[in-house]
């Protein structure tokens, strides 16, 4: 039986694409519901400018309310949390709330990393630097968000050499895990074999993670390819929360509970639960005044 | 290259489960443009009573229409048309149109067909038996449909045994193939794998089919899971067309552009393209004031 680790990115990822926002108490209750429901590695929020990105005002406050969770219930003990910093600054907020891992985030396209972070490629490695330097001196994890690599909206299909080299110098600079994003939902089955074929041949499998948007539907057979090639770390949200920036009204991260009910098929080993899941879908759902988009969710489990 | 066969049901499994019903001249467009998107197998409709499935009111008028179309092209000789028959009364109204095939019922449990068809699996069969001999004699090929073969909304997990037997069955009446359904898309990779791995010992893998619906949204990696096992003709219906009786907003049938994008991605060849059926979507969402569910129709494919 397959382990595989299931990282929670709704709170971050999620809600960061999401127009209604949620309060530090709402997101510190869905955090404590996906803890409970038995998920291990939890994206609680970002560092980032709350001009720019409302939707994360208030992470120190929530990381901060999480610590305090974890302390107070040894089952918990396990529990990981991860915070995206962006540069030195989201460093410094990040640093004293202890977070067990923070996540760093560059581009495979210069288009994409322009319009998203405004800097090119290189530049965004640079930054990435001194905050690795300083995460490992405090032994945090650092994990790596390649952005878009099987297609952009801005320069269309990429090619495999260009993310492999990313990856490379990735894993040259300490990154602990890379995370690998078909951020717009384009790749499809094919992209995903062949690129994590040769990932797999020149960096160790279980420092690799497969991060996949249900854009257009493919978000769960691209997660059994990698799985297929030993890929056991696999990004998610619950409720497929995020919505998709470049194509309005279609989906964006997959959902928690879809991926959670292909490992059960597969016999891999989460150790999440997906009713409680659902419960929590249900509950975002009523706090954003919309279905969330998760079929096993909306339709439920075969109950008889 | 491998070839597969997607045999197009949105014209019938489909539109039988939308409360927007469409005309007779609506449903020819539709089935013209599958016709010219590569389509090579159309079920038209279905032979039953138009008091009870309004839907399908017409079948005969359309599959004349569709019969006269396929006579004036010659590109689409190659071009088979289905229809679903319940009885002999259903085959008496479709044998002097001479369709391609025709399709036959039959459930896995008791309690759906009951609620279904009211009458028992094996009364539904024998009602097969007239109904093949007489598809033969007019050499007519014969397939059926065997439903809720993973999970039932009234008995719960299926047996695997059970749809063994009954594929069994319907082989030893000279059924040409079978069509394996997920008729409340409750299967997961596992079952999946399990079933068809068990039925390709007894039969020859060509003469079965897969039938997934997406309502947990499974259909596309339990479409995988049998092609990775041999099976290559699978059914699906334009944009998702259908829904899901038994959970009230919930997808029903996979869509037919999403089972192509995996296709494409799978390096298989299809002979079907995805752009002209995502144009065809979105005609029959403006005549039925919706959006259809199919992810790749609503996010469209990657244009740069």
């Amino acid at each position: 039986m397959s382990q595989v680790q299931i990282v929670e990115v709704g709170l971050r990822d999620g809600l960061q694409n999401e127009s209604v926002h949620l309060s530090v108490d709402q997101r510190f209750e869905i955090l404590k519901s996906l803890a409970h429901a038995g998920l291990k590695r939890i994206e609680v929020g970002a560092f980032v400018r709350s001009d720019k990105v409302p939707q994360m005002a208030g992470t120190a406050e929530l990381l901060e309310l999480a610590q305090k969770f974890k302390k107070e219930n040894k089952k918990f003990r396990d529990l990981k949390y991860s915070v995206l910093v962006p540069n030195l600054r989201g460093w410094e907020e990040a640093e004293n709330l202890n977070p067990d891992e923070v996540a760093l985030f560059a581009s495979s396209t210069e288009s994409f990393s322009q319009k998203n972070i405004n800097c090119s490629i290189q530049e965004s490695l640079e930054r990435f630097a001194p905050v690795i330097a300083k995460a490992k001196k405090k032994k945090i994890k650092v994990r790596g968000y390649l952005s878009v690599c099987f297609g952009c909206p801005f320069e269309g299909k990429v090619p495999e050499k260009n993310v492999i080299k990313l990856v490379d110098q990735m894993f040259k600079m300490k990154v602990d895990e890379v995370s690998i994003g078909d951020t717009i939902g384009v790749a499809d089955a094919g992209q995903v074999k062949s690129l994590f074929k040769k990932l797999k041949n020149k960096h160790p499998i279980k420092k690799l993670a497969g991060h996949f948007h249900d854009t257009r539907g493919q978000a769960l057979v691209n997660i059994m390819a990698a799985y297929d090639l030993g890929v056991r770390i696999f990004d998610s949200s619950i409720g497929g929360l995020g919505g998709c920036p470049y194509a309005p009204g279609a989906t964006g991260n997959v959902s928690t509970e879809n991926v959670l009910y292909l490992m059960n098929g597969l016999k891999a080993k989460t150790g999440v639960e997906i009713q409680p899941l659902i419960e929590l879908n249900h509950q975002i759902g009523n706090w954003m005044s919309k279905s969330l988009p998760s079929q096993v969710s909306r339709a439920g489990l075969l109950k008889v």
